[in-house]
């Protein structure tokens, strides 16, 4: 299996469904919209999106039955970049090559579109139809506590911390547990909930998701050692260290993957390549 | 019915509510949970949770099978006003006499606990125990609607950006049906949705808590004719033409809220209370 083919086939249904979920960039307010899509189209690698559809593939389903949980995740995740971009926080003027969003629509325009992208998120994955209506809410429920202060807030808020403490390699990994790895965990969880998973495969896939999560975050501080303040394995442990639990993350969530048969082998691909893409 | 004898019975379940959906105040991370915490308790009137439980009551169910969702528009409302009050927005030090959650907790942390504030309301709705799954995804989807781009923010994006605009009454009623309004049609359609009302019952409520909504704004407006920056009714169209509108408004809710009988009472006497209680 092609990684690059699979994501150009998988992509565009994630995109449309991006923006299916946002009103156009001239519906009113038109600037909050515009301030809204700013970040989101052209967008990252769509990554949390992919395993979405990959961990519904894994259990059987189609790709699109993962959708809304791919939507709202992929949302989640662009709010959390702007608010992470104001200059209250990590004070960045640039993202992806283009001005951040408050640069671009002033500070309480990307507060705002913060906001509404978070219950953009919602929206979508309750506004889903032809969906168990039990599912809905499990997987709804899951977002909203990934979102939340003990896990994706409750991680900004000890990474933004971070400079100021001294800590180890293990409040490392919890910081990059709930900052990062939270989100893996709600799109892998949500994509298998909605593409009809029994609860033991859904609690052998958010082992799996979680330690994913923190090895992707290892492998991206791998590649960005500049900064002494930063909460990363690499500044705490080195980066041959950092490099071997990165390693030994991996392989213990592709041997997960591997028990859930040959169905499985996109997510085992994509986790391969998200992890060690450039690292 | 007496409305302080009836809140006085009710509102203690809301509070109990409330404290259980938020972490104690010394669960890491300390500093966001306090900040999450410093708006909630003490809170305001509690006016939009018991507008969900008297809805309940007026379509024949207990108050208490409304609590997931006056939990979560009570969450929602805070954080509203918590990221309404930082520097680039309203700019307020002081909330309901004490300082703002910005002024003391700092901006990031001000943000960063709206956000988790948000995050928690839907986590609230969606861990509801003992509720028919299709009712909390219906009642959570409305309330994601109600907090997004097209209604609350939508409202705060159109009422910051008033001051510069020409408005007339009509453009200062639809920033109060988003702004405001939007929250109680959440309140009173969840509340009743909870309650097993029927189609016809909720699009009624809905009608009716969007008119309370707009009535209560005007009548908030009516006390406090300070600031001649403000969308308001009052200073568009003056005092006399503004009570007489939220006076009609009114009306209209009530006799909707007449036409569902006896038990509909307290939901009645709310609606008064809360609109005339100090205009």
């Amino acid at each position: 299996m092609d990684v690059p083919g699979y994501l150009l086939e998988r992509i565009p249904l994630v995109e449309r469904a991006l923006d299916a979920a946002i009103p156009p960039a001239d519906a009113p307010p038109a600037e909050l919209h515009a301030a809204m899509r700013h970040l989101l189209f052209p967008g990252g690698k769509r990554l949390r999106p992919a395993f979405a559809l990959a961990a519904a593939e894994a259990v059987g389903a189609p790709a699109e039955r993962a959708l809304p949980v791919a939507t709202a995740i992929e949302l989640i995740h662009t709010y959390s970049l702007i608010h992470d971009d104001l200059p209250c926080m990590d004070d960045d003027a640039e993202r992806r090559g283009r001005p951040s969003v408050h640069v671009a629509y002033g500070e309480a325009t990307a507060i705002l579109a913060g906001d509404a992208l978070q219950a953009a998120a919602f929206a979508a994955v309750l506004g889903a139809e032809g969906h168990d209506p039990a599912r809905l809410v499990a997987a709804a429920g899951d977002i909203a506590l990934a979102a939340g202060s003990l896990r994706l807030v409750g991680g900004q808020v000890a990474d933004l911390a971070f400079a100021k403490s001294a800590g180890d390699a293990a409040h490392v990994e919890s910081v990059h547990a709930r900052k990062t790895a939270a989100l893996f965990v709600a799109a892998v969880v949500g994509g298998a909930r909605l593409g009809g998973a029994d609860d033991a495969t859904l609690a052998r896939l958010s082992h799996c998701a979680e330690n994913l999560g923190i090895a992707f975050q290892i492998a991206d501080d791998l590649l960005d050692r500049g900064d002494d303040d930063v909460c990363s394995l690499v500044r705490v442990a080195g980066p041959e260290a950092a490099r071997a639990r990165g390693e030994a993350l991996l392989g213990s969530a592709l041997r997960e993957i591997e028990a859930l048969g040959t169905r499985a082998e996109p997510l085992q691909r994509l986790a391969e390549f998200a992890i060690w893409r450039n690292a």
